[in-house]
């Protein structure tokens, strides 16, 4: 079979199909992170997309576009965190039955978040999620909307990039996080369609690095084990097929930023610029933040991926 | 000493005065707000003003407007809170020097934030703390910048009002939280300045309602104690000797509410809005958010006063 890697204007067509129903969600700037870095910095926060992380865009360019018949017979993933929530309300919208497989041990507050979008939650063991997700599409004839490797999933984060850039104008340098890598794929289509000179880099957890690894050799590089980063949304062990060959394409550089990099620049954005993000937003500012960014005055943006964390879950982090 | 009550059309040339200095701040919206609601609520987020509140909206327009000699000689103010940073801030925009005296216990962090602006700190027992600023006036020639009790204060407060109100258009209902009152009374001032239709509303904690008491009975109500309400920011024993007319003249309406309400209110705000606000924040839209407004359809603005928090000593409130 072979791949649909969509292009750079797949991501302008997306822009026109989720207009008015994905939030445009505002860029923030702060004098106290420009004067620390000695940079212009642009942060798109996708905290305040709705179902709180840029997931939404995704979903909803991938299930409006589905068939009739496809509608019909509905959708299905399998996810217990953003893309779970994402697919859910996009399908409630469109008025498509959106089936979830989440594992056991889903926390209960995102298995009811997902739920409260009018989504049907099946659990079972994580190691089966993907079985059990074949079963229910050859039981029902679902359509599976996977969480990044996707064409329409990557056009539909993208979004989110060429709204920034249209907004703030041209960018030097433009960072986003990576898990399975939807959002950096989409985020370079964005910046391949609007402003090519934008350098779009990817930036992952130094333990969860197997993108930097698939980047660099050209083949995906798979991890053995789930990774233990607080960035819980890149826990992903390796990068899809359609995602692979858009990095190698359009993506300047790769880095990486360690445990207590992501936990300093955290603290910094909730409790300076007073967003609540979760870790993996704050990974994409991590290396600017951390000062790896050395040659001074360039005009940065950050695509700050979502918002959904246990708030209580992560205060240790902020204790002196 | 006859008070000089300021005007709604001081609020106007308060604006003018901090244009381009403060920010101008975002107003959120939500659906899941409104829908749970049945309003339709415009929320103007003081969290992300400078020094992470309003307070530096009144600091600024004060101190710009001191006269040479007292500009020379300097500033000085008790508090630990919002109001020292901001005028800390303000003064050194300025080039005014500026002396904060504060609690022997105030949180080593509101120090540190304090003396980060280039405020110089004297510490004293809380009970001493008028005492040694009269002293500092004294023997320095300073200017006193009362938190609350100056019209220039009240004036600059009343900005993010107006903002709110030029942005989104009238509004039904506009709601402060309410301490000391300087923000209710700037926020009555600006909606009699643009729009006088639109019904003031201030909130405080049920635990703390010495302003709906002088508001009721026309003369400053004091508490015998500092109460101990969850929203440290309005922990204020009583109103000013300027800003009781102003709440008899202008606001229609004074609510109380509970500290779970502010809890529960809190939460919401965190968790789906994803903004870091503080507990006093979190009052005033408290009355809204708990269905204390019964007539629906209301639009409503809401004043977030700021995002001064610690983060770990307020997360067990976000445990489930």
């Amino acid at each position: 079979m072979s791949l649909q890697i969509p292009q750079p204007t797949a991501v302008l067509e997306a822009a026109n199909r989720i207009a008015g129903i994905a939030n445009q969600t505002p860029v923030h700037t702060s004098r106290t992170l420009n004067q620390q870095t000695g940079h212009q910095i642009f942060l798109k926060c996708e905290n305040f997309q709705r179902v709180g992380a840029f997931k939404f865009r995704g979903a909803y360019n991938a299930v409006s576009q589905l068939s009739k018949a496809q509608k019909e017979a509905g959708v299905v993933t399998h996810s217990s965190g953003n893309h779970a929530q994402g697919l859910a309300l996009a399908a409630k919208l469109l008025g498509v039955k959106a089936t979830i497989v989440m594992p056991d041990n889903a926390p209960a507050i995102k298995k009811a978040a997902t739920a409260g979008y009018g989504a049907t939650i099946i659990t079972c063991p994580a190691i089966e999620r993907e079985a059990v997700c074949a079963q229910q599409i050859e039981k029902h004839g679902y359509t599976l909307i996977h969480p990044y490797d996707n064409p329409n999933i990557i056009a539909g984060a993208g979004t989110a990039a060429l709204e920034l850039l249209q907004e703030v104008g041209p960018l030097d340098l433009l960072f986003a996080p990576v898990g399975g890598a939807g959002l950096l794929s989409g985020t370079a289509l964005a910046a391949a369609a609007v402003q090519p000179t934008c350098r779009v880099i990817g930036v992952e957890p130094a333990i969860a690095n197997d993108a930097q690894q698939s980047w660099q050799r050209g083949e995906i590089v798979r991890l053995t084990a789930v990774p233990n980063t607080l960035a819980d949304g890149l826990r992903t062990r390796f990068v899809g097929a359609h995602n692979l060959p858009i990095l190698r394409q359009y993506v300047s550089d790769m880095l990486t930023v360690t445990e207590d990099e992501i936990v300093t620049t955290l603290r910094f954005l909730w409790a300076r610029l007073k967003l609540v993000v979760e870790p993996s937003a704050a990974v994409a500012l991590a290396p600017v933040f951390t000062g790896k960014i050395g040659e001074p005055g360039q005009r940065i943006g950050v695509i700050l991926s979502g918002g959904n964390v246990d708030v209580a879950e992560l205060a240790p982090l902020f204790a002196d």
